[in-house]
């Protein structure tokens, strides 16, 4: 069953993840060896600027700027396509595959918006790709849902995905900080990408969410299907109000499947301190998968970072070398292929809310609020009304209002969202968080 | 590459987790088949008294007593041994092996015993054994080491095994009851047997432990080779001084590598309360594995019980249904080929550690014990005398004294017990725990 001879390898990028690839290749070679069945030797890398430095390349490997060379060499059987972004990333797979090349990939983007036409060109020529890096970096959530609970149905995904918004959250609220101090600090710390939009607005995790969604239901849900909301309207306030009452507030992913329908959210949520999806702090990453056979399960560690998901590339190539991915991947072919699920619209999701609003400080404004939310048939549960610290805040003579409702629906909350952003006693922005069960 | 045609299996053995199979393979039959590629059928079924009713057995199974219909049954490829003990499952495998079935089992003293002759022999037949279920029910912990994570040098896994103990270990400080009690509890409620000395005195732990070293380090270590120590001497006290001192007691299964050398231990250890495996509570197991790629990568869910094991069990038959097992398997043997490490002499271990010691309540008697400590070149980091609440000890004037060392050696330690045992101020048990790093 083993091919014993080598398996020359190509990585097509090479930041930071394709040199901890490199340096993972060179120094457990002995180990990987043993564990693939055959030596993995890296042939060639294709990069955009010749001139750079690169740590960890050997020096016999081949490094041009053209695709092509890797095309062209029949020796490569397995490229690892490590750019960024879907351009030339997305065209790039498309001719390895085309030229018979097997495909190992880290880049969840080019899978969330290509998954479908690659797979299927893939499946067309007989050819695998495996992207366990993909998602959740080191974490081997991938292989998790993919093979080692396969017996199970699926009943739901709850999930940090995100590292950078985890960051942020956690030393916000322990280090009494604001969003944008923190975030400064991320940048530094290189947490943070110089442009942080996709990982803040909740897009990253989003796409995440869908890839684990497709192999966890067979559902492929785009990100206009479900609600996404970022942590970037997310105040010191919120965070420290949700801790009095004994939550946490992260970036959760969430897919359930509810009375055979899916249920889906990417939202900061209150989530109670004393679970373990609560308490995973920083830049990691955690995925609890509910099976209706195994119970709940936990996955955490680095979501993101050179050598963790290296880590994970490297799992595939060992993957493929021994010939475990071909198996795996028909799998995952055959699960895609069956029929999708009913996605839960939007506006149907129900859940307890968390209602954060800056208020004149004036008699009546309470009862303006409560007024519109139980016309639109939402319960109060609490109120808490905040001191501000904030000079400014006190010096506009407003207040920070902030009340816990009953389950009520998403479209319930839209319709008074509307009706409260055109009270004349209501400042600004205001924010609304799901709380978990 | 898979093979359509529909599987035949069967069960030898159909306790808890024989019919968990049964039940996951009818509930999820359509999943199953779309995973597996083909379907899968139950055909036969081994018991030991046909009388007993059984749950989720479909009527077209044949169930008999014998093994032999399994073995001169040429439709049967794959044999799910679920027997426990060691007499007759060793004989059976034995049996089914030769006879040219692949075996899957979730027999861990079976495997942790015997696991060397039955892989040889299973490699000499070009059979494949699935063993997924056999060490922390339903995480996914073996296919992590095989598969996830061969990118890295793994550096250690720190395990919480034995759910038992932790049921027993949270419930006591919990619920502020005695080690008796609690037990009494848990068995009651079906988390601890009958007879409960493998949970309780850290043989099953110990025995998983030396498995997943095996998969990790490719070294058998038996359980001569390391400190085993069950919760079984603890007192609610110490959970509550640990507590005090903000730790957590947990049983702890450590396997490390140290210089080169694999230092190895089962213990009820101290863990820094905010640590994950810490927070890890009831009848939950957790692994958390270091790599020198992934970093601190961790498992955790339900580490026993019909379901979950079931999950795992299930999760290997669809493995060999899609030909990955054959795979892992041929890898898995390479990887147990390697030489072995090193382990390091349980009198070399070096840790901070808690002494607890029940003494006479009068003058000089810290000091008797300081001095011993001292010249066995053990370094004191705190002390702490509590007051009993116990009448009977209050009655003897004894007192409970809690001294906390800084770092020495396993060897240093086991020479002070001896010169503190033969002190007459010194009442009964004494207690003596690592505290982790």
């Amino acid at each position: 069953m083993t091919n014993r001879e080598e398996l020359n390898i190509a990585l097509i990028g090479f930041g930071t993840v394709g040199s901890g690839v490199a340096r993972i290749l060179s120094t457990q070679a002995e180990n990987i060896a043993v564990r693939a069945g055959r030596p993995v030797r890296l042939r060639r890398v294709v990069v955009r600027d010749l001139c750079k430095s690169r740590e960890h390349l050997p020096a016999d490997v081949t490094v041009s700027t053209d695709l092509q060379d890797v095309i062209s060499d029949p020796e490569i059987q397995l490229a690892v396509q490590l750019i960024g972004g879907t351009d030339p990333a997305f065209d790039y797979m498309t001719r390895l595959l085309a030229a018979g090349k097997d495909v190992v990939t880290a880049n969840k983007a080019l899978l969330y918006l290509h998954g479908e036409t690659l797979f299927r060109q893939a499946s067309d020529q007989q050819r695998t790709i495996g992207f366990e890096a993909a998602v959740a970096g080191g974490i081997p959530i991938v292989s998790a849902v993919t093979q080692a609970l396969t017996g199970n149905q699926i009943l739901s995904l709850e999930a940090i995905l995100n590292g950078t918004s985890n960051f942020i959250l956690t030393h916000m609220l322990d280090d009494d900080k604001t969003y944008d101090d923190v975030l400064k600090e991320a940048q530094s710390l290189g947490y943070a990408e110089a442009d942080p939009a996709m990982d803040v607005d909740g897009t990253d995790a989003a796409q995440k969410l869908s890839i684990l969604t497709q192999l966890a239901f067979s559902t492929r849900v785009p990100l206009e299907s479900f609600v996404k909301q970022g942590i970037d309207g997310l105040e010191l306030l919120d965070l420290q109000v949700a801790s009095d009452l004994g939550y946490k507030i992260k970036l959760l992913a969430t897919s359930r499947l509810n009375d055979d329908q899916l249920e889906m959210s990417v939202q900061p949520t209150l989530i109670r301190a004393d679970r373990e999806i609560a308490k995973t702090d920083g830049a990691d990453n955690i995925v609890a998968v509910r099976g209706d056979a195994v119970g709940m399960t936990r996955f955490s560690g680095a979501g993101a970072g050179q050598l963790p998901t290296a880590s994970a590339v490297v799992a595939d190539i060992i993957d493929y070398a021994t010939g475990r991915t071909a198996v795996t991947f028909e799998s995952v072919l055959r699960t895609l292929a069956q029929p999708d699920r009913t996605v839960q619209p939007p506006g149907e999701l129900s859940r307890r809310c968390y209602l954060r609003f800056t208020v004149d400080d004036r008699p009546h404004v309470l009862a303006d609020v409560a007024d519109v939310l139980g016309r639109n048939g939402i319960s109060i549960s609490s109120v808490h009304q905040e001191e501000t610290s904030d000079d400014s805040a006190a010096r506009n003579g407003s207040a920070r209002l902030v009340i816990m409702t009953h389950r009520t629906t998403e479209g319930n909350l839209r319709a008074a969202d509307k009706e409260i952003g055109q009270l004349s006693s209501i400042q600004g922005t205001s924010i609304r968080l799901p709380v978990a069960d």
